[in-house]
């Protein structure tokens, strides 16, 4: 018998992954099952089960939240309902146009099963989703910038790969330093996102191509780089395989306001600098997956986003200790 | 009629002014009153009134929330248990050590009256605090540390102007850049409050003072200088007017946390830069304003703090709004 929260994961790719190191790290929680499509995939935690998506159902009343770590594209339309309909959930789902149906729709699943499922939790949509709201609403008259990077992009370095000539890369994506420090002095720069960030690129080379014709054919693509300042950098398969394999990720959500009669400049920043962005938007989906526990256990149901629940309800600590010891 | 949230503040020294200013930049606010013990002061806003604090209990059902201004020492303590008792309430109590004193005092007047005070509003009680508490829970194998500064330090103000010789002066907190910097790298420095901060001085002379014998004084005095790295900067009383006169505040909450297997590191960064403190904090309370407001409308009662508040609450436009805006 235990008193620790006992979880499910639903997807062993990245996420699920650091999902389930994520949730070593917190004393109070236990990791059940990993349900994944393959079915007795092996897994790090040697007390957890590895087992076929369809047997998840059978696990009702076992496990108090299953967190959905599929893919936004196809995975989660589905899965969540799906599993709402059985489960406490929090996923990550992330084509922002798409979320107010996606919330609907799990919304309704959730208020007849008497389920909580908190939805679009990570960075972005999640931690950055909240400090643009915070800082608006506190500072009302001012501009929130959002920076992304330094970061790799799966997208980006797809499109270089597709490059002829080209054996391996990636691309980062970069902030813009000379913007965000306009925004930090309060200049309010009417700058778009190509202005706001710009791009680099590792590539190796296929044996007998031209160098001077790959980088033009990155720096001239059209969507994906040529309205951006991109820097190509050629470098061997062994510097690439040792310096370039991690996900990094992050950004910056800026928010500069002016308050009072003498319109003081007050600058909110706040910032994320990654070396794993799956583990770490994994890490932000097992706290959020304790307060959907805890919502559930103070009877409340419906789908949820980070908007609508209190930042103490993510933290193991009990109000009163947090008041104590934090604030 | 109308249907802007009804606000009144009691109290109008720096934070009762911003709050005023605050409320000017809220389009679903209106000020009512400005309560104080001077009674018919001047205030900015004329379509409101400025009333002795005697005339507040009259108010009751004009008032949908009461902002109140005065001082942790001696005004709170007394006055938000006080006109609890009479009004939805918030207050920026920071005597970090009263704070559960404080909140189970004011918890029991709002549950017999059956209103809402949020306790502790403002950056630190407040934003800082919630990101210790949200950093935390996200990276939970890792440290946070807060770092103050830029800012001007009343108290330690007093101090260097208590100094034979010394005409006028401030006093700066300053965060050390190189602590702040292997805070990032992940390297968990073991660095007290005086390794973390230095402290810097701008001083105006008596006539026919002694300056060596005043930096020596004041780099040396216990508990305030000693433990720390200070420079006292000598400059003329226009100087001092022209270029010290704001109350510039801020600092930064840092987390490094250590993620899966190969313990990538994890960093997220909350800072602030204020050209005036005062009026930052005013426009955290008025934000808070709204969401004692809300709460109270949904029928809940007693007090609460930024921790059991979805950050939704304070932002003005409806939960649905901001799911499809900026999540």
């Amino acid at each position: 018998m235990t008193n620790k929260i006992q979880v499910g994961i639903i997807g062993y790719g990245n996420l699920g992954k650091g999902a389930e190191a994520a949730i070593q790290q917190q004393a109070d929680m236990e990791l059940v099952a990993v349900f994944s499509r393959r079915g007795e995939i092996e897994i790090q935690d040697k007390n957890a089960k590895a087992l076929h998506i369809d047997e998840a159902k059978d696990y009702q009343g076992k496990i108090d939240v299953m967190i959905l770590c599929g893919g936004s594209a196809t995975d989660l339309p589905d899965q969540t309902p799906q599993f709402t309909n059985m489960f406490n959930t929090v996923d990550s789902f992330d084509t922002h146009a798409n979320i107010p149906e996606h919330f609907s729709k799990v919304d309704k699943v959730a208020q007849e099963s008497g389920n909580i499922s908190v939805i679009s939790v990570g960075w972005d949509p999640g931690m950055f989703s909240m400090n643009r709201v915070m800082s608006e609403a506190i500072l009302a008259e001012g501009n929130t910038y959002t920076f992304w990077g330094k970061g790799l992009s799966q997208g980006h370095s797809d499109a270089v790969r597709r490059v002829e000539g080209v054996k391996a890369g990636v691309q980062y994506t970069l902030p813009s330093e000379e913007v965000m420090e306009q925004v930090r002095q309060g200049e309010n720069p009417d700058a778009s996102k190509s202005e706001r960030h710009k791009r680099e690129c590792f590539v190796v080379l296929e044996a007998g191509a031209d160098a001077a014709i790959v980088e033009n054919t990155i720096k001239t693509m059209p969507n994906y780089f040529d309205e951006y300042e991109t820097a190509v950098h050629f470098i061997s398969e062994e510097e690439l395989n040792e310096n370039h394999s991690n996900m990094p990720h992050g950004g910056f959500v800026i928010h500069s306001g002016a308050t009072g009669e003498e319109k003081h400049n007050q600058v909110i920043e706040y910032s994320l600098n990654l070396e794993s962005n799956p583990e770490f938007t994994a890490s932000v989906l097992v706290a959020y997956a304790r307060a959907a526990y805890r919502l559930s256990q103070e009877g409340q149901q419906g789908a949820k986003t980070i908007y609508d629940i209190g930042p103490g309800y993510i933290h193991p600590a009990s109000p009163a200790a947090l008041r104590k010891g934090y604030l």
